[in-house]
């Protein structure tokens, strides 16, 4: 009965207006019940990318139009886009659970989540974030620092995508889940920060969800990690004349895939890194990938991908 | 060393801009910590005023230069800026607490407040928010339903400010107190929702936060409410030949105060609303009014306000 689940949602959860997020989210909300109905206790974390590009968007036009603002920084935008999609997600949660007779509070905690310094990330930044740039502009954010990248038609920002190494509202995720509550937490992977002694800095930075939903399943000592992704099974070299559909994967086989290049780095590579580590933390937990609709299936092994 | 209380941050612990935010939340996790030592567990809420000014703007001049987005709704922009202000908050006080030796998690909760959409608020509109308009623009939001005023050299939108009556995720933030940590809840008032059914829709409104913070503290049982505002003491007839400065109010006197015209709507009044319900709640219970240095004399009754 006291079964854990940290249960991942991706971009596919939300889309992209307000809208569309505020209907989408029913469907996740399903799938939530679904789980909690099963007798779980759900942990649920998601993607921001979307949403924290708008946000970011936002907040720096308004910048210049308006001269009292300055541009936000990334990780005040993180943090309002972890308000906002937490906002539309408990709600929808709630209804789900409502209507199936099941009362339980669900909320979410703003989270802040622990990088290096030293992380070679920073030297190397992998996420695009942002509004399509042009030239002149691309170059003034590089006089400040920014790294930028050419692409879609012009320039965009891209960021770097540092290990998470640590969740500092721990505590409170697992007090609110040990009474038998939902908690949304982490949201775009957290806000990512670097600890100066009694300091925690916003980092420019975005810290890859998937990597977060994994230290945030072995910090709660959950029993099951759960990604909800676009496809109902994993694949090997997907897209290719190769590809190879995976239904059980060993933990060996996993760490072969991981260092074979089966997978990509904005595919399944993350969720095959978080796995590892996640089932390297504890024994006798499970790991499984599958889409939205077949959350309660995958859970009952009858699709996904499983990792043991 | 149960002691339970509610602090209420005003406007003047935030400020405006982004840097000032994160610079003047210092003074105010400076105050929280004093009371933290006093053995008080501490259970925060907060104006958004500024914030959710800032950031409806924001999302508004967004969605006219990029057309995929429609304006934020304002439930909307007040999860976001519960977010960022929270962000900033719990990190000021956590590092505070940190100096002093004390380890607590310090947590922002996402909060549901709810309204009637009978509250006769609705139909005599009071707060003001957003960006200044022109007459054509203030046209446009009369025919889209929305309330303008004329006001600051032309038109801004005006809002409802129903009464809080319930508090949706008040389990979580109890859970979190009980467990001896610092929780963040309730930010701007709530974000103001009708319950319809099973499904809670966010209303186009601001709830006056110092309605919520009673609301909180009669909800979570606190001994002590404390309001930390612009003044050291609350006064009488305000900035008139007949102001009167008070130190201590019996319930009686509160009430004839609250019906003789003491106070304003934008002073006082909302602040003594909210102690005549949570004093009425529960025996043994006191409220007190000061600023944000007074906080620790406050709570000692050698300054400030103290309502009883």
């Amino acid at each position: 009965m006291n079964k854990k689940i940290v249960v991942a949602l991706g971009r596919s959860a939300f889309g992209e207006t307000f809208p569309e997020q505020k209907k989408n989210v029913k469907l996740a909300a399903k799938a939530i019940a679904d789980i909690t109905e099963e007798g779980y206790q759900v942990i649920i974390t998601h993607s921001n990318g979307q949403q924290l590009g708008m946000v970011h968007s936002a907040m720096t036009e308004f910048s210049r139009m308006d001269s009292r603002y300055t541009v936000a920084p990334m990780s005040l935008c993180s943090a309002m886009s972890q308000g906002y999609i937490g906002y539309d997600l408990q709600n929808a949660i709630r209804t789900e659970l409502l209507k199936r007779g099941l009362f339980r509070t669900v909320s979410t905690i703003i989270t802040q989540v622990k990088v290096s310094p030293f992380d070679k990330a920073f030297s190397n930044p992998t996420k695009i974030i942002g509004r399509v740039m042009d030239a002149q502009e691309a170059a003034a954010e590089e006089r400040k620092g920014n790294y930028v990248v050419e692409t879609d038609g012009g320039y965009r920002r891209i960021v770097a995508s540092p290990t998470p190494i640590d969740i500092y509202e721990i505590d409170a995720i697992r007090t609110l889940s040990d009474a038998g509550q939902v908690v949304i937490a982490a949201g775009g992977g957290g806000i990512p920060v670097l600890e100066q002694d009694t300091v925690l800095k916003g980092a420019s930075a975005v810290i890859e969800k998937d990597l977060t939903a994994g230290k945030l399943a072995e910090l709660t000592g959950a029993d099951t990690l759960l990604f909800l992704t676009g496809t109902a099974k994993a694949a090997r070299f997907f897209g290719t004349a190769t590809e190879q559909t995976l239904s059980s994967v060993s933990l060996d086989e996993a760490k072969s895939y991981v260092s074979d290049g089966s997978f990509s780095t904005s595919g399944m590579l993350p969720k095959f890194t978080a796995a590892i580590s996640f089932l390297e933390s504890g024994a006798g937990k499970k790991v499984i990938i599958t889409n939205l609709l077949s959350a309660l299936d995958g859970i009952h092994e009858k699709t996904g991908t499983m990792i043991l």
